[in-house]
């Protein structure tokens, strides 16, 4: 079968290029954060004593699903260690419940645009990604409840939902979950919820989780990572958690076939459920000023439009040019200011419906605030030099 | 969709409660070395200066690919490091295969009894797996040609072979190699060899890998891991190798969407590509030493077969009982000796035709020759009890 190729890497080349020129490239592309790891979860990976270094148990170690309760409690998210299955990455969280719940040639409803990989891995599982369009022009807000039930076919068995959004950094409210609550119950359909990205919301907001809706307990199903948490990308650790027995044991299969989790990450994911609660405060003070400095600047650029995310650490803009594709590669072929360019997320990407997000792009903002600043001096300058708009 | 269970873990239950009873347990049962990890690569762990734990390459590191393309060199086995994708453990390798090659409703032929674990990933796939039996009468040598050309539909893509193999423990011969090669070219197959226990090859004998059979070179897909290699299970590192550049960019784009393999865990891999030559002496001395014993004994006892098994660390055995699934319950549920009692692998769960395999048994000599001949002193005596001959 044919994966599609992934739309954040076709600007690699040119990023590499623009490197052996002796450019500066900000990476503002993916979201491949910049913050420390915590040390100590790192120290918890060299202090393990292993002596034989044996297959963990395919749900994950126990001693861990404990300690990710404990988290998920602390959260509010009230789950036990038997609800938990440890994946490799949120990635696997996220083809195991595809793989579970539906069927080749059923249908996942997802608001679009949407992180480009669930296109992966709908074609792995052989089952259609459904898109209903979620816009710039309504800051990218849940699409209205009258598009979810055009979309809805005998086929359908599932919509899903990243909250806080990848790419658009939309925090979904109550309100919203509640009308996705009901759509799912209606026409009995899983919710499927990446929270990779819950710890990042801002301005006193707070995450509502799937599995805190009343009344979706059996259709809730949580996609879960300590990647960007933690800042541990690399770790390849994440979780799906769920109350629905039936999907727990059709997972737990899956999860057997590939034996386990790696072990030394586990260990850190444990380790890291043991810093103290106050952890999150920096980083969050960290992102936050980042993405009131990188709105701002957007803000202020002439055309540009610039929604404030709610959440994670994305933002999307509108640019003046016709095809954000061209620019962003232009960005990197044939532009410098000051010795630097900025590479960004084409947004065609994330979106499935042809044509869409022509304009658009996603920024990340991984990089600390000077590093912003000369990206967005970067961008302004560009944006004013292109010939294409 | 629905994953089958893996027919390894059906008696775990059974297991818990024995040990429950106070009995010793004599795990022959999975593919888990007791075997010390080699501690240079643990400790490559523990010194890794790792400050922002990010995502790796999609690929693996090209310093770790750079060493495994030196230990397959070590191995007569020419490639090259982007002829390696290093993927989440042997699992992994084996399902971006047959995602790459195949398309849903293909078939792949793979002479039975086989892992169990490949069905799991077939479904995974969407893709028919066809079995063609070699029997312990033979001594799991490769079916003869007319049965694979006899297999062959316009479906068939792939041959699939685990070289040694688990669970039979045979070694084919580079005569039956050619014959493989021969259908494939005959029939444009690909070639998937899994080659988990290369380096467990007995009686001075050599291991011949896929990759070198020449005229195969677009159609042989190595499918590894570090796992049994270096008794490093739960490390989850693999890789899938081969010369065919189509499949190494369709493969990729598999790769891209999950990301990563997980970090700490390459640079253990690497590591491992650093140990010395004659790292695997001792090893090896010590499975053919435990092969030895458990053959000796097996052979030894009224009613059972057993084949000597070339490679990997595996023996199948036929039982004078009439149903090896009951009598493996039996023992943990209503037998001991001298206050233990063993654990072994109904083999009709590697059969994927129905009915075959009912009176065998596999057996992993993953113990040391005293718990070896422990576990063979109460099996003896077992089958001297056992009611249902």
């Amino acid at each position: 079968m044919q994966m599609p190729p992934s739309p954040i890497r076709k600007l690699t080349p040119y990023a590499d290029k623009a490197r052996k020129k002796g450019l500066k490239v900000y990476h503002l592309n993916i979201g491949q954060p910049d913050i420390e790891t915590p040390p100590s979860i790192i120290q918890a990976v060299h202090d393990a004593n292993v002596k034989v270094l044996e297959y963990s148990p395919s749900q994950g170690f126990e001693s861990y699903r404990q300690k990710l309760a404990g988290y998920y409690g602390s959260r509010n998210i009230t789950v036990n260690a038997d609800e938990i299955i440890v994946t490799t990455g949120g990635s696997e969280a996220i083809l195991f419940a595809l793989m579970s719940c539906l069927n080749p040639g059923d249908e996942v409803i997802i608001p679009e645009p949407f992180y480009a990989n669930y296109n992966g891995f709908a074609v792995s599982a052989a089952i259609k990604v459904v898109p209903i369009n979620s816009s710039i022009e309504d800051n990218f807000a849940l699409p209205p409840i009258e598009a979810f039930e055009k979309a809805v076919t005998p086929k359908t068995k599932a919509i899903l939902i990243c909250n806080p959004n990848n790419p658009t950094g939309y925090l979904y409210s109550q309100a919203e979950l509640e009308v996705l609550r009901d759509i799912c119950v209606k026409h009995d359909l899983f919710l499927f919820s990446d929270e990779a990205y819950r710890e990042f919301c801002y301005d006193g907001q707070t995450h509502i989780s799937a599995l805190q809706l009343e009344g979706l307990e059996q259709h809730a199903i949580l996609m879960d990572t300590i990647s960007k948490r933690y800042s541990a990308c690399g770790a390849r650790i994440g979780a799906l958690v769920t109350h629905n027995k039936e999907v727990l044991n059709a997972a737990l299969k899956f999860a057997q076939a590939r034996l386990s989790p790696p072990t030394f990450e586990q260990i850190l994911g444990e380790a890291a459920c043991d810093l103290p609660d106050n952890y999150f405060d920096a980083v969050l003070a960290e992102y936050a000023s980042r993405r009131d400095l990188l709105v701002k600047r957007l803000q202020a650029m002439d055309g540009v439009t610039c929604p404030n995310p709610g959440g994670a650490f994305y933002a999307m803009a509108k640019l003046p040019v016709k095809s954000s594709e061209d620019f962003c590669q232009w960005l990197l072929e044939s532009f410098e200011h000051e010795g630097a360019t900025v590479m960004m997320a084409p947004a065609s990407g994330f979106y499935a419906t042809p044509g869409l997000g022509q304009d658009e792009v996603r920024l990340a903002y991984v990089l600390n605030d000077e590093a912003i600043d000369k990206a967005m001096d970067c961008l302004e300058a560009a944006l004013k030099a292109y010939p294409n708009k």
